[in-house]
């Protein structure tokens, strides 16, 4: 049997190995991590609004009733292209006969001075819980020594305007303003709290329409969220962030969800890369040179007009779906054909009954209606019945009661 | 108005706080953590049946609608007896009008070479996230290194064989035998992963009726796990175990069921203590020469017939509510009462549809009805209604499916 190799248990590597379901060939899904992570609701752990297992199902129970796909936890390090072998850190490497790299993307931090050290990313479920924990010690801190809060201790700063910032933001105000206020009644004046949005651009979620982007701006505001377009960071301390122009705002957390880079896999390969570092593939999302090669969802860069396809899950997901086929169509000596993406249209939600969503044929909804829409189709998405359940759980209680759930300052290295 | 100050938010720290609503006093409760554990599902937490988040909810939100509860995150590190003065870490001294002392225990590897090092205790929720990350991972690192198997990667050692040692036993056999099994079809031999319990005394779950000791003993043995009665552990290194006797057993997992020692707060406060360091109390429960002050739960030493009550969460919620009371009393002017413990029998679990429950009127329960009254006991003892929905979920996907929900290895420190 072929032996179907895939780099990732991303949005596209799942989808890859799912569409590969009955066809002759052995499906090995490498990962660092032994799960998949739902990115879309990372920001929902990172505000306690979810559990991290709730966005994270094994990658194994996926795939209990399907015999041909297998699961590697290992990094990948590079390839052999050779004698076709994918290389693992520590352990030997893995022979394939297709190879599809799916491998996402990391933090981009743009070399501004101590963003690295200090910013608080949210790519990664680690990066999610580690937030969570920061976020609540925060308070804590805040309400045993009263003077932190003049230091930044209740400031969060948000580094980008896209639907990560536009969603955490949302979600950070309304675990401050509706569930810690009550957490802290009496004995810490919660509302110092302050939640600020920088943003380079003129607007924030750059790629939706005017009027999204003007519904996402006066629904933060109304919701006590600072919004600063035009404005960058230009260094990050643990207490304080400065701006380009030198404006200094004391805060103990700055949030980074300013941008991604490809996976440092992509420059491992010996080959083309694009913008942010991304695999420049041919049409058919063949990488060139390497016919048997594939590479799909953030790493890869997929040309389109003047630039390539937006960094986005369906994105990956019709990736995946075209080089399973791809894969197919070669076993049974059909012809490569062109990867085509069908725009289904975006949504971002920036709190209770307020989103903005847009569809084809220029159909833009907003507010209660695209709450809806984004709820439901989240909860579509999310891989695993359990997890479907726990997260429908999650919300209602949410929805219902005002609180949130799993807000624990839970540190692995506390005795 | 008087100041409650209670340390611990444990079964007993909680029952004081919330039995004393309505009463014209305030309390503070006081925690290293910002939530409560409910220790006795910790297990179930290690082997990945339930999130962290439903076995511990946080203080604050179990507050909120009793108006004369704060809580404050800190570690008490001792009393100022004469100022009525509790002393945390890095924070200023809280004072108190009564105090109640509720700091529990921690494990005591009873100066067992190498187990305060390598052997894995399950007291709190770190302890239990650690416990799960580690033993997933050894079957991924079984997976890519299969000598790893022979070196004791999947064998797993309980030391104890009391209620935690015995339910973590079943559970951890039910999670390789009936999950891990088919997460790892085809790739790894399961089959050679083994659970045991290694038990000093010459029976498990000591303080039990024979009948139900040997019910629960057949039934783990009918679930392969090996049960060495009458043997005792005498060192610990990362991959190997010694007996005493000195035979060896070649394992990268020691879990420590095996006992616990007052919380070292009680050696702080100069007071006179009994076995594992307890605070003997009077009568009432009172700290001797200390009216003002109370300690129970397991850090407290109640006299009963030649030795002390049991260190069970009824002990100590009975023990919370009498001390409400007796503050309530000393309020009125009222007489202090001693304190009388309601023995309502003990239970515990072995895994699926098997449990022992000694009830009063010797009453015994075993398999499917014991397991069912279990489980209705401790769905109705957990608290917060979110959690008790979220384990119910999670118990019910994990009966009808044979399978567990939060099973990702997850490590804070992990990029």
């Amino acid at each position: 049997l072929k032996r179907v190799v895939v780099v990732g248990a991303g949005f596209g590597g799942l989808e890859v190995a799912t569409h590969l379901r009955g066809v002759p060939v052995e499906v090995t899904v490498v990962d660092r991590n032994n799960f998949h992570t739902f990115q879309p609701l990372l920001y929902q752990v990172a505000t306690a609004g979810l559990n991290a297992a709730d966005v994270a199902p094994a990658v194994r129970g996926l795939f209990h009733r399907q015999a041909n796909v297998a699961f590697r936890r290992g990094s990948a390090t590079g390839v052999d292209w050779e004698n076709r072998r994918l290389f693992l850190a520590e352990q030997d490497p893995l022979p394939f006969d297709h190879l599809v790299v799916g491998a996402g993307s990391v933090t981009n931090f743009f070399g501004v001075p101590g963003a690295a050290e200090h910013a608080f990313p949210l790519y990664t479920l680690a990066d999610a819980t580690r937030l969570r924990n920061h976020v609540l010690e925060r308070f804590e801190a805040a309400e045993s020594h009263p003077d932190l809060v003049a230091d930044g201790a209740l400031t969060f700063v948000i580094v980008g305007g896209g639907p990560t910032g536009v969603e955490t933001a949302g979600a950070l105000a309304e675990l401050i303003h509706a569930v810690l206020r009550k957490d802290f009644r009496g004995t810490l004046d919660v509302a110092r709290a302050q939640v600020v949005v920088v943003e380079m651009e003129p607007a924030l979620l750059g790629a939706f329409h005017p009027a999204s982007q003007r519904h996402a701006l006066d629904t933060l505001r109304s919701r006590r969220v600072e919004v600063r377009l035009g404005a960058r960071v230009s260094a990050v301390e643990p207490t304080r962030i400065t701006l380009a122009g030198g404006e200094i705002i004391s805060a103990h957390t700055l949030i980074w969800a300013a941008g991604v880079q490809a996976n440092p896999l992509a420059g491992a390969l010996g080959v083309a890369q694009g913008r942010g570092g991304r695999i420049v593939v041919d049409a058919d999302l063949s990488i060139p040179g390497h016919p048997e090669a594939y590479a799909i969802g953030d790493i890869a860069h997929v040309a389109a007009g003047d630039g390539a396809l937006p960094q986005l899950a369906p994105v990956a997901m019709q990736a995946g779906r075209h080089v399973a086929a791809q894969i197919k169509a070669d076993l049974e000596g059909g012809r490569s054909k062109p990867f085509r993406y069908v725009d289904k249209g975006t949504m971002a939600t920036i709190g209770r009954r307020a989103a903005v969503a847009e569809l084809p044929h220029g159909l833009r909804l907003s507010g209660t209606p695209a709450w809806f829409a984004w709820l439901g189709l989240h909860l579509l998405y999310v891989a695993g019945n359990r997890n479907r359940l726990s997260v429908l759980l999650n919300w209602g209680w949410s929805y219902l009661t005002w609180d949130r759930g799993p807000r624990l300052i839970l540190r692995s290295e506390e005795p």
